[in-house]
């Protein structure tokens, strides 16, 4: 087990019956679970089988937690750019939170209306980490990189169309950043976003 | 002839005779001429030939003009992210100058110090429209279009390393940007937007 | 608000029940609304709630204008070459004329018979401003832009099949255009088109 | 032997006493040669050697013909749209001539000025096929398969910056036409035009 | 009228209303015509009403034509690698008997059991034209006219999975074919391959 | 300046004018300076003038620092697959090393000879922060995020021929990597890997 | 026939009806037969009126074997990464063992949990021959191969979501393998790694 | 050592420095050694030194062994199709000789020119294993592997012009082989398909 009392199951491409499987078999062994990119349709039987499990629906996760985390003191804030990036980034937070991190989100942040994103200048530089959220272009993490001095987690969604090729336009984007202390995770990768902001965020 | 009195060389691939001749052929019809895409050691034999010829280092172009003409009123502001995009940057001013544009360059303002570009909101308001600038993740045009009314004319360059792919990334950021009023011309071509910003602030 | 009185809506990707909110709280401000990329499905229920509003189902755009504005002398022409670029068409114009212009179409006006396009080459002069909207090769917006002295903004569109990859051939054709005075908005862009050619066609 | 009493050798990355030794054994049995894609160095002490052997040198080939064929009746049009794209249109036309065909070029007939491509329309159409030679957008050819009923071999060239991405752009817009009568070539290769157009003009 | 007597309509993306309404409009002027990429469900209607008119399923083309054109004594040859290129090469030969040739057909022609090409090898050299019609590597066009002294119009087919990219690598290995005489058109075009050997075929 | 009193000059590009320019400004500020992407032959003459200042040859960086910073408790440890990587590892280590971080480099450790790497397990596990620098398939960064529970900065670079397309093919594999805990940085962007692991080490 | 008495079939595309006329007219010449890529839907008929034919529902195949062949005493082993890899990993057992080899599954070996394919040395070292299936980043086969002298044929799949572009970060990834011994089968081509591998194994 | 007493070393970007420190070092243990990309200019002073070293020019590696291996009584057969692609094959056949397999080479077996292949089928099914190498459109691997019942491993080469795109056309078409037993390795490896080669031949 890498993370402690608790595992992960990746839901995409999975029936019912096969998590319903993984998931007696984690439970008996007293362990927490999170099921990302989870249908609201696959959620419904398994939420009303295990007592105690939550579903986010905006995240697409389950979550089955024995005790409530303690929350960290220091926080992780989450920019996103626009409504359709909103699920993406509440993938992170959910994640986040379920590993006992606090969370700040800053949505609806775009760049074209710079003025929502630096009026939130002083929340992003109180965050240990931050994490930004976006499409299209990409240009949301750039735009904070360069108003923090934390590390910025990067995360490209698939949202657009036309020359946004499903997400590679606004990965390409934020490879390229011009600000330091950015790095990047996979177009939609909520999850793993989520989860490095954690173990940044609960260095000791 | 498309341009009024003045004609246009595409430099790049002619020798210096093939040049030399067809700048004889245009001066002789008391033409003005713009040759673009223009090395150093093919502009320094034209230069001595052509009296009244200027050679612009940065800019790569040699123009050769018999009155110089009256500016507008009304000016065009090229901004750029870094050092490296000025060549870019200067082949544009130096086509709208050529065209008798009053043009205000804005330099160095890379979107990862957001402040310097922010410093210069009042005159990016103030120009008619804006040339914006930028390789790498190519983020400048969506912030400066997010900051102004005018038409912004998007200019990617192939300045960076790895993923930004000859200039690809950046011209499929700007094809993506959020902000309204912006559109892109090919990867490094200053000539095409110093031409186009000429043709819309000239418009009377 | 960017837009004077007016407030853009992305309906891509937004539930009926997420717009009637937005659209609500707009129209108690007495902003004029336009919601681009709307499928007739969600526009039925709103059109129906929202007294004045109106659904241009080619363009899949719906707009709610408390008092038409009056139109621009100078007008802006759209032309597009074939049947299945229409829709990207109609975008362009019901924006443009949300915002006041005069526009004239020329639907159908393909590069192959040339007659088509030549036959039309008086009213292309007269436009400020030209939207050239092309899938497949995108050779049009060059044809017109080697026609006319006005500003041409390219629209490449995702018709075609094979190797026209989603419209993406299209869209490098035309950043390559060899015409001076052309600029390349996203692919089916339609709405970016019609916004920035009233930018330049309302020039004062 | 595929082509008669000719036979064609692939001079790029060969050296000069691979191509001495193969031009030997095949003029010992009286065979006609041509060498493409031959720089000049290469082809200097070739020609000093074979006697009757010809470099061309825009088209960078070699022929050695002991008999000039008969030309045909019937005529291939070669048009190309810019300086820099007619060394391929020269391959084209020297491999044509080679195999005894009456050819007419009419190069620099941009898409951007089409009077001048409109002008030669009579010409075009006396033609029995057309070689159509372009870089960047690769337009010209829809242009011309519009004009003429006869058969259009579409040569995209590498020529042009940015996004032309070596004759890609060029070569994908062509495969795109909408003007019936038109197939494609590799980039670059007007000797497989000029071989093809051969072909179909020699078809009795 | 490119196309003597008859007219093309491009079936895809136009709803049965829009098709009839064409089709009555040039029926009337007494015109052949024939309707490409045209579904099972939306041909029924039209058959119906359009005496005279056959769907031909495989190829997913409707012709109308009001009197069998005479066929031509030299012939088409269509050779094909498999079971799914066949509708490919079915849209091709209609559309090259729709405009009176002979074809003959070689289907389940595939390079991995070269002997099935290679047994046809006479039909494939009395053909004035071939048309090669592949999916996945596509090497049979390559192959065909290593057997031929006719030129060989190369199609594309989108079938395959993985790395055949819809029909991308087939595309690109036709084009980078070493046989001589050979050219290709769009991915799944077999309307143009079959419009294109019907003009070589028929000339005079 | 964002990186308290060090300045980073990005030196790929510049003069060594220009550089003699920047430096001397900042140094009579009694800045820091790192400048990275700085070739031997530009390096030679800034050495020598400016006293102090040292050449990593490997790395690529020039450093000019005041006072030795004092080395952190905690360690980054940087993970490379070959020799061909060094410098880009080197990069990132001078980076780490110039902003006061102790860092333990294990080069060599490829992922086709697994001992090397699960040899060095003991020390990956002991780091506070892991950098993996990688070419070819780019595997390394996997394996290593497997075996550790801190965060790993995943490097590509572009070593490699054939479908490595320069980097490409590394870059791709960690971004779809199936470890957590792992986000990716720009092909041979040593420097900002080096940079981001020195924020997330010196986090107190 | 190429592969003794067997005939091999790809399924997808084709009818029932077409699928049952090539079953009987192969069937009644007494081979046995593998329909590859064949869905539970058109099984079901098939398996009714074949007796003796068995489907494999999770690799999607359909056998019909006469006799029982003789399995090899030398055996196959098939490496996969995770729960979504395993239909293209017993689409290679069952080809394998419809040809008589021994086989020996490693399924859920992913790399991210190293120890779980180091504890399977052993066996991997004992086989003729392996076969390493992975998608998303695609290091499965390299590792495998490191720790084997067998050779290893590398099967990437479509499992993956973003920068997976659906299966060709793993395809690329494997290509650029430095492990050597090792090759690459198409993206899902289960079945070619498996017809390969029993090439391999029953080599005497 | 996973090649029994020899080691390999990738010569490519390391000095005659580097490499004789590594060669020294190896030989003091008695192993042979094989420098695989490697240029004559670094060749020419490690022969000096090394006595009984031999560089294999055209395949660019050096080898140095100490006794010459029996070599074995089945061979593999190295088709290739034109004189560009020698350099791989022979990168092969050295590599296989190195360990000590014997090898029946057929170069200059173009596609275009099925005979020639098709000339030593009896050749190429005597062998027990087959490397195809081909550039340009790749199809070699296909046509062999159609002719013969031994594994073929596919050698894609970076020869070719245009749309061949540095060898990627070859691997994708190699990749999309409708032949069985085929599997490919990366653009120009022919070290990789000899050792794979000879991994197989060996098989006991
Ligand atoms: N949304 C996600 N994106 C990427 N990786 C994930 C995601 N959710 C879970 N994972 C990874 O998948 C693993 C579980 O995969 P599995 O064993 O197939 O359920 C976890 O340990 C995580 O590393
Ligand atoms: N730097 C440039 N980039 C793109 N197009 C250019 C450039 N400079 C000139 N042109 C265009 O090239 C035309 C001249 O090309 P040419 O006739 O080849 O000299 C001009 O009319 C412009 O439209
Ligand atoms: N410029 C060219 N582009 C493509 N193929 C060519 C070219 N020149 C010659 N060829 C082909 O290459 C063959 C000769 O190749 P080689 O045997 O290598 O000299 C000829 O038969 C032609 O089919
Ligand atoms: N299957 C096809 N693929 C490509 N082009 C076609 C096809 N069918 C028809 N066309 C072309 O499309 C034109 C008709 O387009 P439309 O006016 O949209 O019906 C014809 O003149 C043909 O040139
Ligand atoms: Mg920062
Ligand atoms: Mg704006
Ligand atoms: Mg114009
Ligand atoms: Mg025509
Ligand atoms: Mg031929
Ligand atoms: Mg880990
Ligand atoms: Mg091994
Ligand atoms: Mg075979």
């Amino acid at each position: 087990d890498r993370n402690g009392a608790a595992e992960v199951i990746f839901g995409q491409g999975k029936t019912v019956d096969q998590l319903r499987d993984i998931m007696n078999s984690l439970s008996q062994h007293g362990q927490d679970i999170l099921v990302s990119r989870l249908t609201e349709e696959k959620a419904e039987p398994l939420v009303k089988e295990f007592p105690g499990s939550v579903y986010h629906e905006t995240a697409r996760i389950l979550t089955l937690q024995h005790t409530k985390p303690e929350l960290t003191k220091t926080f992780i804030c989450i920019a996103c750019a626009g409504t359709s990036d909103v699920p993406v980034a509440e993938e992170a937070r959910i994640t986040a939170e379920f590993y006992g991190n606090s969370v700040k989100p800053i949505y609806d942040a775009g760049v074209a209306g710079l003025h929502r994103i630096l009026a939130e200048t002083e929340v992003l530089r109180q965050a240990r980490v931050v994490i930004a959220v976006a499409g299209m272009e990409g240009a949301l993490p750039s735009v904070v990189a360069g108003l923090v001095k934390a590390p910025v987690i990067a995360v490209p969604t698939s949202v657009g169309y036309g020359a946004s090729f499903g997400g590679a336009t606004a990965l390409l984007a934020m490879l390229n950043s011009c600000a330091s202390g950015l790095s990047v995770v996979n177009i939609d990768n909520g999850f793993g976003a989520g989860y490095l902001a954690s173990m940044i965020n609960k260095i000791a």
